[in-house]
């Protein structure tokens, strides 16, 4: 394999010893070192979403795992739930909760903008509702929503708060207890540089007072989290074998974000940001989201009018070993999206991709 | 961590290739040298499971995953499926389906056995039904049974035959095609030797036609293999994040089997079993299932009443550093499961092992 430079949507590089990490002997699933392992992760898991939730950890599939890990635990069948979609990711929850059963009200942004809490309030002040949902991160617009305003509002009208925090978790703050989110799912690919493969939950009391009072079981055994927490608890009782080399690879990568401190981490993406956008404006180049709702680490960039952007991004790849995503959706052919995620939020990288692009716009 | 010998019920050890597969820089999952890997993958699983069938990929979470990958999309609220119940497996798959909504008829076996036809026939001729769901090599009681009959009792009355192989695959012949198995899901902890994480699975003609005529989606977005399978197939639509990494280790895996020969693979397993066999019978010690039903990589050894079976998997963990597993289940107390699986079916690991329990027996 020759090594890109991930700019897209995710993965982004993992650093050398979480690259080790993964290569380490496997052990037993309840082998008495690996399950030491996992508690040092889910108390490092809290640390990094600010949350003294019990129930924090990581489930054995990918981000979209962890939305259907949440989603088919706390809703049931005749649930409403106001889902907000402002991106791809809002509606593939939509998506998901329709085949689950649940009455999906859909509050539909423009893409590109944050999630607007007005209509939001008015669809959860219509009728009782179980779950708000939201995308703190859209990751297919690069538009950042104000989860604690978010949460504020379902809590008013007694709705569990959910949120969607894939690409922000490590890069921007996410504050669970503090903001009050009631259920979190990420990913590890994103502002963690681990590969895809797990996604970190999190769960606090009222998510937890939702699974006990469910009606009937949920409709997957593999993410069932009232089985899945007791492998990860105390009990260690047996319920699927853990991907034990990712998780090596998951606490190696958390080592690295104890180590560098939240705060520092958060400031290292906004700089590299910063730098981003200074340098795009020199190449007459603008981002998506209006200022005060743009994500640091993912960055759409308006394709101006002139511009093959398939040239672009295939001359990226080739001739500099660069890649950067597409738009999706809506926003296809319209936007590159440009991460500058966990490892690769540094100012080296924002300069080696700018120079990369200007020769290839030729400006 | 320090390495232990894994003669559990998986994961078994893996080769310092496949652990170093894992480590190689991370590529997108969309990049063209990782969807070229990608190819390879899914050919080399056709080998393996002796297939033709095009939807024949590697789906993204742990052996579960897979049966319930299989089970969500194949199965519809108000389908009959019988199962045979012979232990853990068949029971899991039993409580996923009435999840699912699908009218169960569990046919009951005696763990330590292997499904009996005859019953399953009755079951069957009852009602018309969806599909026989079997575990050809039950990992809780280390009996094998005919998947080859099963099928076509299945086919007899006109059901899909779904198979569990995660244990089989790789050490005993699984033959898809001969046997007309519709549906077969494994995992790459056991006999193929890579970390937990992944579920191979392949679909024939009947079970795509199943997919084809389902009357509304599955309840899972995760494991629809009608949006899976555009990932992996030549459209390479976006559907999740493939797990890159694991990935990798399955590939240099595969490359492993293929190099060494599926029959050649099968008759170190045969091998391997044969040896511990005859040394356990010179302490004294008898597996569980009778001849003709034994699996080589999954020995269930039936527990003396004069010994304290715990004392001697602690003192095999800590004094020779070598794992196996407990009981599960109804045969909790009764049997220690030994694993032989991949890489360690091989003379000097059964050695070692015989060894080491002789002293911990003190015979």
């Amino acid at each position: 394999m020759n090594e890109m430079l991930l700019l897209g949507p995710g993965p982004s590089n993992c650093p050398p010893s979480v690259l080790q990490a993964l290569a380490q002997p496997t052990l037993g699933h309840l082998d008495p070192q690996f399950l030491e392992l996992m508690e040092g992760l889910q108390e490092d898991l809290r640390s990094l979403f600010r949350t003294r939730n019990a129930l924090t950890i990581a489930v054995s599939g990918t981000g979209t795992c962890g939305m259907e890990a949440l989603l088919t635990n706390l809703i049931e069948s005749g649930d409403r739930v106001v889902v907000c979609v402002n991106g791809v990711f809002g509606g593939r929850a939509a998506e998901l909760l329709r085949r689950l059963g649940a009455r999906v009200e859909s509050v539909e942004e423009l893409w590109g903008r944050p999630v607007d809490p007005e209509p939001v309030a008015v669809a959860l002040a219509a009728e009782r509702t179980k779950a708000l949902f939201f995308v703190h991160a859209e990751t297919s617009t690069g538009a950042l929503s104000d989860a604690k305003a978010l949460a504020a509002l379902a809590h008013e009208h007694g709705a569990l708060a959910i949120a969607d925090c894939v690409t922000s978790l490590g890069g921007v703050p996410v504050l669970v207890d503090e903001w009050e989110l009631d259920a979190v799912f990420s990913g590890t690919q994103k502002c963690l540089s681990v590969p895809p493969g797990l996604a970190p939950i999190t769960l606090g009391p009222a998510a937890l007072d939702a699974l006990d009072e469910r009606r009937s079981p949920p409709p997957s055994w593999y993410l069932d989290l009232d089985l899945v927490r007791h492998y990860w608890g105390p009990q260690r009782t047996y319920h699927h074998t853990a991907p034990v080399n990712m998780l090596y690879g998951l606490a190696a990568g958390l080592r690295l974000v104890r180590e560098e401190g939240l705060e520092p981490r958060w400031a290292r993406h906004q700089a590299a940001h910063d730098r981003l956008v200074s340098g795009l404006a020199e190449l007459g180049l603008e981002i998506l989201p209006p200022p005060g709702a743009r994500l640091p680490m993912l960055n759409a960039v308006i394709i101006p009018d002139d511009v093959n952007e398939v040239d672009v991004r295939i001359g990226l790849r080739d001739r500099h070993r660069i890649e950067i995503g597409a738009g999706l959706g809506d926003l296809k052919g319209r936007v590159w999206r440009v991460g500058l995620m966990g490892e690769n939020a540094r100012p080296e990288v924002v300069d080696r991709f700018l120079a990369a692009l200007a020769e290839e716009l030729g400006r």
